[in-house]
This record gives structure tokens, C-alpha cells and sequence, in this order.
């Protein structure tokens, strides 16, 4: 992938997207042993990073293929990206979501005018692309389209630009589109960087189709990370992950808990859990890093309510 | 004031202080009408400002002073300033706080060695002056000292720091430390920077005091912003306040309570209700404001417990 081409993807969306803060946390210090820089798409448009790949997608496609309007499936973050991209390019959304969606996702989604569908979690990607070979209507996978994975990517040529002494990227991972984004525009200009990629233990599909021929999806376990769910990695992003992904991760439910309340609690910073599961990793494997300077975590999302946080 | 001393108090608290971050919040604008600057002094050490006048205020004691023991009366955060104070420098706290104290204020006091004495809340001073006198415990006043005042004012040459083209630091107002000592920094570097100081309107101290020639306390009524319940202005501060605000306004209730809302669910941010005051302003005068590009808020803490948020 040429650079160049991922910068003309970050100028394509500019005008949607916004220049998130990448802050220094340094009273997580005490705890941590160190101060975690944190990247806040939480306070991205539509609450979370990924307007960047629907956008990049949305932008590129012809007037016939506009016309057709809009279909997805998502977790609720990709399924409000898509259907902001909808709105702002005049045409109609069709959001898939499990029936399992948080309310507040859900209502964002119809707020932009789009209509939603609930259906069973994992097949929800399976019926999208059905519905659209049936009504014409347009499908922008959540994470396995290498436009998305190219608008993802801006995310990582961000960060570099904000703290160009970044040595390290703690990467949340559902289907894979944000970390092999990151990993495309981080390895382009610096391969010293590393990227961490971290599944929650509860659904470990990278970790189990690494070395597979044929992608298989995993048995999943409950897990408060409710945008990591996919049951599989899309192909794409286990291609790229399989070359450069410095390390991986599956993080524990328990850990996730603890991080997410630590951010909150001490970080006061309102995300979603699933956000969480960087520091997470430092909680479960804090002594394998033996030096954690200038690393970034991806603060992926901030779309959950009051309600749900005092459930955790 | 010289510039020179306050420069000199900056550095003599920075091994205390972190230097927190200023974002720029772009979410809000679609809401606002301008992307409003946030001065992030929830993610202070101890969770709020006031440890940069406690600690500028104790760092010059001499050790037969220290060796006495702190005494302070505090709504809670200068109480948690003065009993990190005391931990750090190896020596007592006894803190007075208002019988209507939230719990994670009190705790977080206490965890900190300091003892702790409940009392009526507009009596608190008053009555640590009296105990400071009877037990020869050094009193370190929450406001009206001139020491704690020039520790303030670190944040505002910080802000300026941070940001040098601020046009407008909008600056909460309880016993009018903060605001006296962001008046002395940023007038000193820069005059046209305009400092907006704003009351609740349920203890309207400063708006009832500036042209009287003593001092009186004013009724109050309930209010959320629990951190600026003082019922008089110390006299420092009205001093400085009457010579060098630009602008007062006291914020009704209702618009606390909205900008806290907007904060915390759009703007993903936890702090105290009395940290939203300076957004509550525009809610409560926007169209009155002709130009509010460049605008600091002052987030002055983040000592809140997910059950008072629930509450409002």
C-alpha cells in the first residue's frame, strides 16, 4: 500500500472527521508505572473512530451506486458511521445490528434517519449481504473492505503527526479494519513503531485463525467489549495482521472490567468498554512490557450510557 | 503583582502538579456554535486545581511551622490539596468540611492520613480558625491568602502557555482564589485576554459584593456546583476582581445542570457540576457573546461519584 495513497484517504474524509485529542494521562501513573497517551475518538463524530473507514468508503462510490442508498451490519459504531454517511450524501441506510445493541446505539442510528433491523448477532453480516444482492442495495462491510480498512488507516497517520515519538500502539481488535489500517500507515512511515493488537479472551478469533488455512469463526463467551463481538477476522485484516502486527494479545474479561473502571474512576474519561481493553492488557501483562514509554491507546468509542456503566 | 513571582511559584509546585491537558472539544460545536477549549484540571493530582495553591502555600512554610500540622475548612478538593500537602511533606492535616460533604470527597481525605471534623457549612472558616488558634495548627486559608492565590495562577499561565492565542478564559468562582489568581497571570502577560468569572446564581457572593463597601454574606439557595458555595468573596479576591474582571455572570441552576449533562454525554467528560458553570454561561447568555473562538473553560475538577451523577 503507497502511502500516498492513505494521506489522499485522510484529506478524502477531513471535512467529516475529527482531529481528535491524543492526551498524556499522567495520573495513571501512579497506577500504571507509567503515564499511557490516549488517542480519544470517543469524542470522534459519532462517538467513535469509525466515520473514518464508512466515510472513505461513502465518498468513492459513483451517483448510480449512491442511489441504491446504504446497507450494513455492526456492532452499532460502523452501523451510525454508515448511516451518517447516508445522510450527509443524501441517500437512504439500511443498519443491520444484533439483537443484542445497546439502546443508546440504536437510537443514534434512527436519530440519522436510518432504518434498523435487529437480528440474531453473528449472522448479521451473512443477512446484510444477502438483503443487499436482493434489494440493489449498497454494502459497506464494517471491516473487511480495503476502503474502510484505508480510511482506518488515517487514524494511525493522526497519531504519528500529534506524537511523532510514538513507539508503541495498543490497538482494539473486533473484525480487524482499525488494526490493519493502523498497521498499513504506521508501518509505511516508521516500522519501528509496534502495534499491539488485543482481543477480548472471550471471543479470540484472531488468535485462533493465525495459523489456519481457512478462517473459521470461534465459540464466543460473554464479554462486556461489545464493538470486538465479531465472531471472525475478516480476511483482509488477518492478511496484513499475519505480516506485520508486532504482538497480540487476548485480554481477559476481568482485566477489561478493571481498565474500564480505572479510565473512568481515575481517567474520567467516559468510553465505551470495549475501548478499555488496551489498558486492560497492561493490567493483565504489565510485567512482560519492560518499558512503556510513549505508547498510545486507542480510546475506540464513547457511545454507552450512564444505565450500562453502573451495570459494570 | 510581578510576572517574575508568579513564574517562581510555577516552578517551585511542579513536581506536584501535572500539567494537564487543553483540548480543543469539536464535538460541542454543532451544539455551541464554537469549538470551546476544556483545561482538563479534572485529570489534576488529587483530582482538582487547588493543589497548586495548597502546595505553593505549604512549600514555603518553615519546618517549625510544618511541624504543627496543617489545619484548613474547604467545601472538599482544597481539603484533599492541603491533606496531600501533609502527607508529602511528612507532617498532620486536620481538614473541616461542611456536614453536607459527598462521600468521595470525605474518603479521599481521609485515605490521604488527614483527620477530618463535619461542620455546618457556612461556619467551617470561622470555626478552623478557631481551632487553629486554640491547637497552634498552621491555618492554610482555601482562598484568601495570598499565597494560595499566586499557586493558582499557574493554570493561567499554563493556559497561555498552551494555547497563546486564548482570546477568553471563562473561570469558575467559589471563594475567588482561582479566578484572582488566572486575573493576575494572564492581565500580566497579556491584558486583552478577556476572564470571565461566573457564580451560581443561588450564592450570588461576588455579583452582591462588588460595589459594597464591607464585606456580607449573601443567602443562599441550593445548588448543585458544590465546589462554589462560599457565601462571601475574600477580600483578596474581590480586590483583584473589582479592578480587573472583565465580565460577571451568575448562572441559574437549570443551566448548570444542562452543560453538565452536555460535558458528560457529548463531551465524554467527567468532573464536577461546578465545572460546567463556565459552559452553563453560554448556554444561559449565548447570543450575548459575539465571538467565542478561542475560549478556555476551566474543568476545575473531577471529585464526582457515579451515584451523585445518577442523582442529577
Amino acid at each position: 500500500m503507497e502511502l500516498e495513497e492513505l494521506i489522499k484517504a485522510k484529506s478524502r474524509i477531513e471535512d467529516y472527521v475529527i482531529k481528535t485529542p491524543l492526551i498524556p494521562l499522567e495520573r495513571l501513573e501512579n497506577r500504571l508505572g507509567f503515564t499511557p497517551w490516549l488517542k480519544l475518538e470517543n469524542l470522534q463524530n459519532i462517538g467513535a473512530f469509525k466515520i473514518r473507514g464508512a466515510m472513505n468508503a461513502a465518498l468513492q462510490l459513483s451517483q448510480e451506486e449512491l442511489d441504491k442508498g446504504f446497507i450494513t451490519a455492526s456492532s452499532g459504531n460502523h452501523g451510525r458511521a454508515v448511516a451518517y454517511a447516508a445522510k450527509v450524501l443524501n441517500t437512504k441506510a439500511l443498519i443491520l445490528l444484533p439483537n443484542t445493541v445497546s439502546q443508546i446505539k440504536h437510537q443514534a442510528i434512527k436519530d440519522l434517519g436510518a432504518q434498523t433491523l435487529l437480528v440474531e448477532p453473528q449472522k448479521r453480516i451473512e443477512i446484510a449481504q444477502q438483503i443487499s444482492k436482493e434489494k440493489g442495495l449498497h454494502f459497506i462491510h464494517p471491516f473487511n473492505d480495503m476502503d474502510v480498512i484505508i480510511g482506518q488507516a488515517s487514524l494511525g497517520l493522526e497519531i504519528l503527526d500529534q506524537h511523532p515519538s510514538t513507539k508503541r500502539i495498543f490497538v482494539p481488535m473486533g473484525g480487524g479494519g482499525l488494526v490493519s489500517g493502523i498497521l498499513l500507515a504506521v508501518k509505511a512511515i516508521n516500522p519501528d513503531v509496534e502495534v499491539i493488537g488485543l482481543e477480548p479472551a472471550a471471543v479470540p478469533k484472531f488468535s485462533s485463525n493465525l495459523n489456519k488455512e481457512t478462517i473459521e469463526a470461534v465459540k464466543e463467551s460473554p464479554s462486556i467489549a461489545d464493538a470486538l463481538l465479531s465472531n471472525k477476522p475478516g480476511s483482509l485484516a488477518l492478511e496484513i495482521v499475519r505480516k506485520n502486527l508486532d504482538r497480540l494479545i487476548s485480554v481477559e474479561e476481568t482485566y477489561i472490567k478493571d481498565a474500564f473502571r480505572l479510565l473512568l474512576e481515575e481517567g474520567k474519561i467516559l468510553a465505551e468498554p470495549s475501548s478499555a481493553i488496551g489498558l486492560a492488557s497492561i493490567l493483565q501483562e504489565g510485567e512482560s512490557f519492560y518499558d512503556l514509554e510513549d505508547s498510545v491507546f486507542i480510546i475506540s468509542g464513547g457511545n454507552i450510557s450512564l444505565d450500562s456503566i453502573l451495570k459494570i
